[in-house]
């Protein structure tokens, strides 16, 4: 497939290039800047300007909009700009993936309240699927509009998934999780400042964070009913890599090998979850896409505790967008994301 | 006062001669150490062998046993080892804080369950005050015995104390705490292997950590009623510092800026407590006394999330050891830990 | 003292603050800043906020210039602009200590070359005094004007100045320094972005340095002859700390313990001097106004190699400052500065 | 072809599992552990355990020594135990890449005097090729042992090479490098203890490092005349890394862009080798084989200055390993190698 990929100068689309430059069956044809627009990739990233499979990267002229022929488009801006880039190629049935929030979110409504923008596109929201290829994968299958979920929401909704599904939890989910700081992007600001996040950690939007209502949304419906999600993102001194610790109070009485055996059996058709069995570290997904997760009982027995692992930029962005594209354009769901985590 | 330390070459007993070395009323008279008695303390730690004060420091034999003068007592050993050590003291009337778990627990019981070790001296610890100075001050001014705290219930107990005091939250609570390495101290292991804990964060003892007894404890005598605490800790790629991130099931009805004015009031008296309007950084602690706490409701005003942050070697050990020892001795309590956190 | 301090709100006046609050001789009595002048300082940091100690400081209300009175102003400004806004001083006789370059360098034709502008006042480049303390201590009692070396000529000079006094090395140089992050400051930049810099090490400058022309201007003036340098300076993702690896061709056969007496005979009675047997660690000097040192032969002999160890917040740039200003105000040189490093 | 891997659960070994399992023309038959024998990979290695393409990694049961077929072998052991280990495999004609010191040096004497034994098999190094690809690369297709380079003089000898080659520099060279620290490898020291390393930066070795003499017998082959070299190896707190800051005296008038040509052309048909315009991060290399270069003047254009950035454990180690096993075998060199590397 012919890629096309709309802001491929953030981190987001850096990371997609270093993907998509091992994948079989995709060639980049163009990428777009913002404010970078007229340089090539090399000029603006010095590392892929002679890489060998860099005679096609670095010297790719980055452009103010995708001229190219292309059958797939990836969208690395943010909200709102997204789904306003995106248009023009849904308007012609090209497939796209948006790595922001705009088709996430059902109702425009809450996209609204939690963006304070209004909605750029909400006649698209109903063929829109959320693209957290575990739990849509059928639908993703038939569509051509897949709002890439965030990167917290991949994490939580993954740790939970199971056990909601199974009916063994309340419907009221505590989610503590902890980001490198590359999730912040690219832009200059005092919270990727190094001398002021090393050797430090911190929660953020304590009272309310916009990946929340994902949260609510995805695992509303897999529940079959509504749920509630208090959750608390915090900043850790590490350029990749998202644990969140899900805590979910038991409704029933179940072993831990129960619910270890729930997890397996669960994931056991998805390529990218791990389940494992002691609590997962982000080192053990870094740099690719996989998924890691354990899930344990407290002391007591009355609480769920889970944890999962994965690297916020690949398995939390652009590495499930790419497992999307996959599914959406008919090839193996794995191709180009199988090679192992960097480690240590 | 003439201050002895057991154990002075552990990460705790160089913290602890560092805030020694600034304190106008304390002269150490002995330290000891394990595996390196004999060596000066210089030889151990180069970088104390020619500081000025350390004509002093630098040159101090490090011995078996303390045979000096002393007034006071630190001990720095682990578990069973610390009391065993302490007792000495102890039957001689002579002041002690312990910074292991040795003295914490009321029931020996209980101590026997989770540190695997019938306790040394079961005996003292009616004597034995818990040292958590913000919650036992007037009891520690009568003792002779001073069980210090453990890192992460220091963080957790006060994080959740005002609002429990207060009786506006169910006795049941989720502790999720993220720790800088050198809590595992100076031994050598996988947990603190630069190239196996870098880049990563992970969950460890998530089925059942030793704090979490303390945190009941304390928690249930402040509220007057048995309470439960889910407790989980993780490590993050830092060096020094924790952050408690605790959630507690409102039972009532409250505003955020009531909330905020409770936890002003109730530590107001506190000097080490700084009531944040914005949630804290462990930097903002890093190598002080002070504990930095914000509480913030949910969106859906139905949780209280209370992030507190420290030093863990400092007001998660050996500064409020020392703090400990002040009210003790009847010296003014910020005696020799008024220094500003280093930042950045 | 009455102490004022411009641009207080610098990485430089903010680890200047912590030292003046443990001064017994010091009181601050103005802080200015730039942008944020109307603020207090604790609204700027808020873990000075409600400090025991911030009572007087995190209350102190920022201003746009020194309006109290003073008898000591230090400036934390950059270049150029700090010269000018200590004029005022300088000409009431107010001492004063500059952390920028504006009176390191004697030759105003120097200083216009490598930093772009003008000498806003070479009529006092005469009555300035280099403050390297321990090659310049006798003069700094006896001046009004110090102008505070760069982080990493304290490093290097220091490194090198035994040897070269001795007249033991060829008067050419090889400075390999590596830094922390914190010597960029505070402004927002892709080199202290945490995502680019951490886990990377990398030269800057290579072709030439701004601390370089310091350097030659004072090892020549202690080699009683011009010297040449090749500085090259290095970002490690850490924040605090200097490591200066200096490497100098011998001209007489030395043996290894002779150059260490020579180095420890040197700076006896320098007390923020360490002459360490063992290469030193820039953790050795962690916050305090310590340098490190310790130099040896490479395996044929010809070659001297010293490395020197600080943190440069501190004894490269403030600590120094301090140390500076007790000498010219008649105080005991360490008063304020014993402090141990912290460690770990 | 059919490869196994001797010490697999190193680092070393870890990082050529990662490569070999994305190679389309290798296949892993046997991997040897020394304490771990008779565990699956994935017991030791928790991230590997479920892997898709793990279905054979995890999986793969670890032998106290290689008894599959194979037709190539890499070992990872350490040095003496190394050679030791391949003598079987040599004898029976399979060719080897040995990732220790053992087939480095060419005079078994300078090996005992660097590494305290006698050479284990002083009868094959006439045969053994020291495996810099770049520089070697004829004599590799040849042979059938494989000396891999250490990391250090791999960074060093490539930064140098093209200027040693065109005589434009006297014949002594400071190497200053900077080193993450996995070069350390697994086993835990204090120079891997989190808490001891991190935010600190130091030398080692300074009087001498096993690592000169292979600088040493390589550019003066280069050089067609003994050269000598001060190299001083340094550990700063990252995991991956090495930058190389190699100083030489020019002996001709030279301008930096005469310099920078002769390095572009002199590393035009080296796929991995990037030359830069800007001093390298090592960042731009992480887990690629890539090793990027730049040569710069100094101020006086008296010194050349070149900086190398280099994956210590891939193009310094295992990366370089498969490179020289791709030649061997007669596979296009870059087979296996040429995903970019990870940013940020």
């Amino acid at each position: 497939m012919q890629v096309g990929i709309i802001n491929g100068t953030s981190y987001f689309g850096l990371d997609l290039i270093r993907l998509l430059s091992d994948h079989p069956e995709a060639q980049i044809t163009g990428i777009t800047a913002r404010s970078q627009a007229g340089k090539r990739l090399g000029d603006v990233f010095p590392h892929v300007a002679g890489l060998p499979c860099g005679s096609q990267l670095g010297s790719i002229r980055l452009t103010k909009s995708i001229e190219s022929s292309v059958d797939f488009v990836f969208s690395c801006l943010p909200h709102a700009a997204s789904a306003e880039a995106l248009i023009p190629f849904i308007d012609r049935g090209i497939p796209v993936v948006d790595a922001s929030a705009d088709f996430r979110l059902k109702d425009a409504a809450i996209y609204e309240k939690w963006y304070g923008v209004a909605h750029p596109a909400p006649q698209l929201l109903d063929d829109a699927v959320y693209g957290l290829t575990e739990t849509h994968r059928a639908e993703l299958s038939q569509t051509k509009i897949v709002g890439n979920p965030g990167c917290y929401p991949t994490a939580a909704i993954l740790a939970l998934a199971p056990a909601v599904a199974e009916g063994l939890v309340e419907p009221s989910f505590i989610v503590d999780a902890k980001s490198g700081i590359s999730g912040g992007g690219r832009s200059l600001n005092f919270d990727n400042h190094f001398s002021e996040v090393n050797e430090s950690v911190h929660a953020y939007a304590v009272s309310g964070h916009r990946h929340g209502p994902e949260m609510v949304q995805e695992l509303s419906a897999i529940a079959g009913m509504d749920v509630s999600v208090t959750f608390v993102p915090h900043l850790v001194p590490m350029t990749r890599g998202i644990l969140a610790t899900c805590y979910a109070t038991l409704n029933t009485s179940v072993t831990q090998s129960q619910i270890m055996d729930l997890y397996r059996s669960s994931y056991e058709n998805d390529p990218f979850i791990l389940v494992t069995a002691a609590p997962p570290r982000t080192k053990w997904t870094y740099s690719s896409n996989y998924c890691a997760i354990n899930a344990t009982l407290n002391d007591r027995g009355t609480t769920l505790i889970v944890t999962s692992a994965l690297d916020n930029l690949v398995k939390g962005a652009v590495g499930e967008a790419l497992q999307n594209a996959n599914v959406v354009m008919g090839i193996e769901e794995t191709t180009g994301l199988t090679t192992p985590p960097i480690y240590p």
